[in-house]
């Protein structure tokens, strides 16, 4: 490894952004991170932001490559990169969006998301992800899911992104613990094992036990004393239990890799293995810096 | 009529407090409202709300009645008053929980909520609505539903609430059309009625496609201009779909009485015809009015 910078890879999504300083070997010489997330940015200060976490490490008199994934391409964000569509490999940076900036020392990429016309959805960043799996994994064939905010399940087979689709299962969780009438039964903290289980169970056999079954919490707080940590295993489990019964053609005699931090992830893991799924682990954050190593592989090599 | 204020009956909710002053002869002499619902007072708070509200009409040297139904007699509210237990009849005055007052010139009553202890359920303040509409239709055997932010469904024999569930729809509603990602796809005006029809018959008779479908809004707007009125609908549409296909052991063969403001009522009602169920509508605030004169009369004769 040496210590001169010679591409930046960047995973700018919408409440933070990440940055890996590369050296021309594929090695990361430092990791960065900062809370200029696209949701607090305007178009203008996307540069400055930039600047603030890495112009200390850009060599002079010369445009070093930065490669970005994430909500940074978003209509809303620094500058609108197109969705590729499924079928497709996950985008390279030959796709890219050339970002105009300021400052001489920049030349910057914004990857392309992935679209899907029927049924309608959208993912940036995700592909990525599943780029970074892909290289790690070549000739992988079966279902990626990529639990989170808005969860995707995608579909893979020869390289390419097939089909997808977005839950909102941790938003959804985000709002009914901490906004809803719930807030006052769902603990931010605990946990019980079984009751995740059981809820899971009963939402994935009778879905629309979920509408049913929700102010239930609050109900069994106010007169059975529900403990706040069952009550918060109990919300998840609803909300994955929906999840993967929506998602069932994806999962359903498939192996599956759950690409995510293992606080997200574990309890995806336990639910899919009450049905037997076989299941691969994938750190989430590795995977999105193998991504974007591809990605500027695949640059590199045109 | 004569103006002499005999009693006060009040509506007392998480976000309003609304009041009657009632002459003798059970006729209404004024109707005033405020914003100082629940979710805003202390326990302190309440007496001083009450008298901003109705002072100025309390007469001298005498108690006056107020018989408050709803949130205040939460146990975050003035004070709490217990539930009753299904099967029951609506509580009236007897069961009411008398509150101490500073002011002698109040004699202030709050009227008992209703609990289920399996599946655990609670309601406080649409049992006086229920009352009311009992009061209205003596005799009335069938299934009352009360839209909302926790929409209601009670079955009702022989004067009793039988059993009751809820569902969190208008709560979800307003969480995913003002603070989810949706908020950029639903527009907070505008409708479509073949679209709602479309979404409640896709998620009642395929439950689990609400978790698939929810995200559809927001990509369907990114990449096919989805009108933000007929997301909207849309959105209503799932969650409403969602709440029938849960209730559907309530409403199947039975005649529903829905007992709502129409903005409110007027979706479930479309829903709930396109299900050949009979629907009566009724409306909620007066059905509030005449279940607290029903439950002050009751008080009267013993």
């Amino acid at each position: 490894m040496n210590d001169t910078v010679t591409w930046i890879a960047a995973d700018w999504g919408t409440s933070h952004l990440r940055v890996w300083l590369m050296d021309g070997a594929g090695g990361v010489i430092e990791r960065r991170d900062s809370a200029d997330g696209m949701g607090r940015l305007t178009p203008e200060g996307f540069e400055p932001a930039l600047l603030k976490l890495v112009g200390d490490a850009l060599p002079d008199g010369v445009a070093t490559q930065v490669v970005i994934c994430g909500m940074a391409g978003a209509r809303q964000g620094w500058a609108e990169a197109p969705y590729a569509t499924v079928p497709c490999k996950p985008p390279s940076a030959v796709q890219a969006r050339l970002v105009g900036t300021q400052d001489p020392r920049l030349r910057v990429r914004i990857l392309t998301g992935v679209s899907q016309d029927h049924p309608a959805d959208v993912m940036r960043g995700e592909e990525t992800q599943i780029a970074g799996f892909l290289a790690l994994n070549p000739g992988y064939d079966g279902i990626i899911c990529l639990p989170g905010t808005h969860s995707k399940w995608a579909h893979i087979s020869a390289g390419e992104i097939v089909s997808f689709r977005t839950f909102m299962t941790g938003e959804l969780f985000a709002l009914l613990s901490g906004q809803s009438v719930l807030r006052h039964s769902v603990a931010s903290e605990g946990w019980d094992d079984a009751a995740f289980a059981e809820a899971v169970e009963t939402v994935m056999s009778r879905p629309e036990r979920l509408a049913a079954d929700l102010f239930g919490l609050r109900a069994g707080s106010l007169l059975h004393d529900l403990d706040g940590g069952t009550a918060r295993a109990r919300l998840s489990g609803m909300l994955i239990g929906a999840e993967l019964a929506a998602a069932k053609p994806y999962w359903l005699g498939q192996q599956v890799a759950l690409l995510g931090a293992s606080s997200v992830a574990a309890p995806y893991r336990a639910a899919l293995m009450a049905q037997s799924v076989p299941v691969t682990l994938a750190d989430s954050e590795r995977m999105t810096l193998e991504g974007l190593k591809a990605a500027q592989a695949t640059k590199d090599t045109k």
